[in-house]
């Protein structure tokens, strides 16, 4: 491994620094709503977007002014989505100009992200009103990527960070990451926010290469109910202060940097499956064998979306029937007589099915590997060589409670 | 309107007997798990099936049983689905030679069905020893078709039943039905188990046409929880005893019937998802103003689809934002600035959502409009002509308890 993770996130690469305060945007004063990250340099900067064609006012604005390929900053809200708003755009502008302002930036070098409810006017003052604080705590000690971490939480349980550091080019480069959940999640794109720092020195060309790599194999294979956000993005912003030779073009230096950045995008993936709304458990799907990739991440997208089989791992039920079904109805190429299905935790392994047909086994010991908080669902297709994994969680009441009466 | 709904089910049509009976199947010795379906003279028939690779053996037997376009009688039960069982063709094999012998009809005039549990070995005996005892009820006054539509209930809570009568080619013509659900229901075939029977005289040629026109406006358009089952059917047999002139083609004649069999297929269409596993309410998707038909079934299955949508209905909680969302994953073409959203039940109609923003309006209304037990989501998109209307339900605690631990 070409990497190593280390503590801390998007403050972890030489040049940033962020925060998070509770501006006034929710109603309960505990809970931070608005997260400010900055680089003391300018950065190279790219980004995938939700590919829902209802997309947030936010989104809209990051595309114009990372159409450059540069930025300094990202300002970021929970409480409002600050989508299907008739002066949506002109709210996500203003809070570009107001974190340019109290920056001394310029306001096309601002990433912003909004989540939260969709279609309730997205109230500015709040942030007007404190986006200098903001600001100013960059400067102090109380300074700090976790406050950010919190300030874009919405029913997410944990922040999630995550970051690494990797050699390139005789350089030591660091990337760090701040993401959150975590209902409305699906494969294609970004399914959330995830705002990625590094100070490798590499060109916007190459990272827009790097985060479609990196978000494919990570965010595009997290479901955890199906729903396409609208307010999806997953942005990364590079200072170069770590003084590598720049990165401009496909090699060894750029493989590094790409395998570590995904690397950070399957933490905060994982972190973020298993902090699904209402979820008890990660559900990992593992595939293998199949005649092409295409296929194998078909299949795994497929088992990890079935509410019956996300049912059943709360249950803690090895119904690998539904697996089969799922397996079935993917409109993937797939001979399911030669089908093999075992699920796995710490606790252990137990094989289930063979050849597509039911094989004998202990109901006690696949409880005790099921009750287990970590379940991988191993899918061995035996036709070829296609790998590919998902992840997700389990459907469980408290889903149904937190989004029976999201808005009140 | 060219039909009127009538009482009773498959044996409304001349020449029908049905029955149901506990087996011993199931282990509950309440619930029946074991029904027939009989008709005094051979029928013209067809059917149509799951699109899931992983097909039940019960499936597999009835598409060759009724490659000829011939049948007399169906032999299904609850309990175990009889799927990805090594002997699980043989086992439903066995089934047919047990109800042809104790009908004393040709076995390849017997449609199968199985329902249940997935991977578990079908037991054949209980079978073997009640096959006398079921047909022999068909001659006596215990037959009836609502004990058959109880025999083929899983986690259903109520049968399903529909009869419609229609004058064709100058004659009363009868078709009736019966179905179950619940769980592991999503578009793309049959969703069910659900047997038709008729006493009109149509070819089986156009009893196949009929039968896709209907279930591609009904039962292809109910969606419980995104799983398509392994084994799906939707089968027509007609007696021809009604002794109208024999549909050979199509004409007034055949879309008269077609139509009569889409008002059975729709009403129990709209019972099956109004039953969806732990379901408090019905849901109906109804588009229009699609560019195309095809962008208006894109978009209604969509919205009825959606998890967080669902979830919401079962708080009766008006976040139209998540409908607009949805629209906007469809993958249809549509203008989202045009789009108009309005929540209606037998309480009244509360426009949310106009041109793709949030309009003002009384939390409360809303609420009263949602609290009922059957809601009509009504999308207008204004950008053409295309129509189309799916069923679903809402998502609750129930779905997750029930679907928690199936098996045990």
């Amino acid at each position: 491994m070409a990497y190593n993770f280390i503590e801390g996130s998007v403050t972890a690469p030489k040049g940033f620094k962020a925060a998070g305060i509770h501006s006034g945007i929710r109603k309960n004063k505990t809970k931070r709503d608005l997260g400010l990250i900055f680089c003391e340099t300018k950065c190279t900067a790219a980004a995938v977007y939700t590919t829902n064609l209802v997309q947030s006012s936010p989104i809209a604005i990051t595309k114009q002014n990372l159409a450059n390929g540069y930025a300094q900053a990202v300002i970021a809200n929970s409480g409002n989505a600050n989508t299907c708003n008739a002066d949506g755009d002109i709210k996500a502008q203003m809070m570009c100009d107001l974190a340019a302002k109290a920056l001394g930036i310029d306001a096309g070098d601002v990433i912003v992200a909004s989540t939260g409810v969709i279609g309730q006017v997205m109230p500015i003052e709040p942030i007007a009103e404190s986006v200098d604080e903001l600001a100013s705590i960059l400067t102090t000690e109380e300074c700090g990527a976790s406050d950010c971490a919190e300030a874009i939480m919405t029913t997410d349980t944990v922040k999630k960070e995550a970051a690494v550091e990797a050699v390139i080019g005789g350089r030591t480069v660091r990337i760090g990451g701040i993401s959150k959940g975590s209902g409305m999640i699906h494969p294609n794109m970004a399914t959330m926010l995830c705002f990625v720092t590094t100070d490798a020195a590499i060109s916007s060309q190459m990272i827009q290469k790097a985060v479609k790599i990196a978000a494919d194999k990570t965010f595009n294979m997290i479901s955890i109910d199906g729903d396409t956000s609208t307010n999806d993005m997953l942005s990364v912003m590079a200072s170069g202060l770590a003084g590598n030779p720049e990165i401009t073009s496909e090699g060894e230096d750029f493989d590094a940097f790409a395998e570590a950045l995904t690397a950070v995008c399957r933490r905060l993936s994982r972190m973020m499956a298993k902090d699904g709304e209402g979820a008890t458990k990660l559900l990992v799907c593992k595939v293998s064998g199949a005649k092409t990739e295409k296929d194998a991440i078909g299949v795994a997208k497929s088992v990890i979306c079935s509410s019956l089989l996300k049912a059943a791992m709360f249950g803690a039920d090895a119904n690998w029937g539904r697996v089969l079904c799922a397996i079935g109805y993917s409109g993937c190429d797939v001979d399911v007589h030669k089908v093999d299905v075992s699920f796995a935790s710490e606790e252990g392994r137990i094989d289930v099915c063979k050849n597509g047909a039911g094989i004998d086994f202990s109901e006690d010991e696949a409880k005790a590997v099921l009750i287990r908080d970590e379940i991988d669902i191993i899918v061995d297709l035996n036709d070829g060589e296609g790998k590919a994994e998902a992840y997700g969680c389990d459907l469980t009441y408290d889903y149904v409670k937190i989004n029976g009466d999201y808005r009140t």
